[in-house]
């Protein structure tokens, strides 16, 4: 017996399938809890931590280690630039959450990506923050740009394709509608 | 003639000030546009820059070179693990945005801060993403809870402070109210 694994632009689109299949029939494997922690070190500089996350009913263990990053201002923000600054994390992760949105469901369209870049840019008044009036405290507007190549789609397929990513971004669907965020300070 | 820097929890309260005074005397110096771009690789995994930024009419260029991230999914959801995926940066942001927040204000409160810390978690369901039927495809919900030990303030000092860093964060803003996303592809 010969099996033979459908992968397209790096996407095994064999297990998107299976995947798809699973959960709609045990909708409750949909559900994930993802997680984050910093640490503050000096000044405006905190290290971070990504690591295991909940999923069906346990911690998801694949991850040899946490991912460790690092979060600075600039200077002009009075930090030293030992990492990108919060906000910039936020259009990092638009920029990740478009493209394996996109190259995804191309996979399963069985469209062929060549090459796919994002570019994200976002309006920001740092008055709020510093405790001055103006706008609010977060991005007043946000963009992104992608450009794509494909050798087997139409511009008409690839800009359908944008859409539907747009509609179906969790990041996206994150920063554009509201997400309750509660917050809680334990005093040690 | 003697300079005295005023420094507390590692923050600048002189340029703190400073910076205060000359955004509110000229308030378009508030204004940043900060960037973010993407690169796909293979599957789920893209590489990420964050570099200069524009300010006051000119880009910052304060960072030799761009900060490099890595985004990719664990293997349930399609990857191989080469760096944390995309809402997981969100959650990454919130936990460095309310830790620069509640530093910087508690040294211009001359609250001094001895250890800080900041779990964020996130409930997220895959279901919208993979076209299935479902809640939305963001977050629908995020906690966060901080930890902070200080030498020198009270409970309720650090709780109204908590409290403030809330209403005046970034990047909770940016996730718990509405921002423009406006999306564009160009088919190369």
């Amino acid at each position: 017996m010969t099996t033979t694994v459908s992968t397209k632009n790096g996407i095994d689109v064999d297990q998107l399938v299976e995947t798809i299949d699973a959960i709609e029939k045990n909708p409750s494997l949909g559900a994930f809890t993802f997680r984050a922690r910093s640490t503050w070190q000096d000044g405006t500089y905190n290290t971070g931590e990504i690591g295991s996350f909940h999923h069906a009913g346990a911690e998801d263990e694949s991850r040899e280690r946490p991912f460790a990053l690092d979060g600075d201002e600039p200077p002009v923000l009075l930090g030293s630039n030992k990492g990108p600054n919060a906000v910039e994390l936020l259009l990092q992760g638009l920029a990740f959450c478009y493209a394996v949105g996109f190259v995804a469901n191309a996979a399963a369209k069985g469209i062929e990506i060549e090459s796919m870049e994002y570019e994200i840019e976002g309006d920001f008044d740092v008055r709020p923050f510093l405790g001055l009036e103006g706008t609010r405290p977060g991005f007043s507007a946000i963009r992104a740009t992608g450009r794509v190549a494909s050798s087997n789609a139409t511009r008409e397929q690839l800009q359908e394709l944008c859409q539907y990513v747009q509609e179906t971004s969790p990041v996206r669907d994150s920063l554009a509608n509201e997400v309750p965020v509660i917050t809680s300070l334990e005093v040690l």
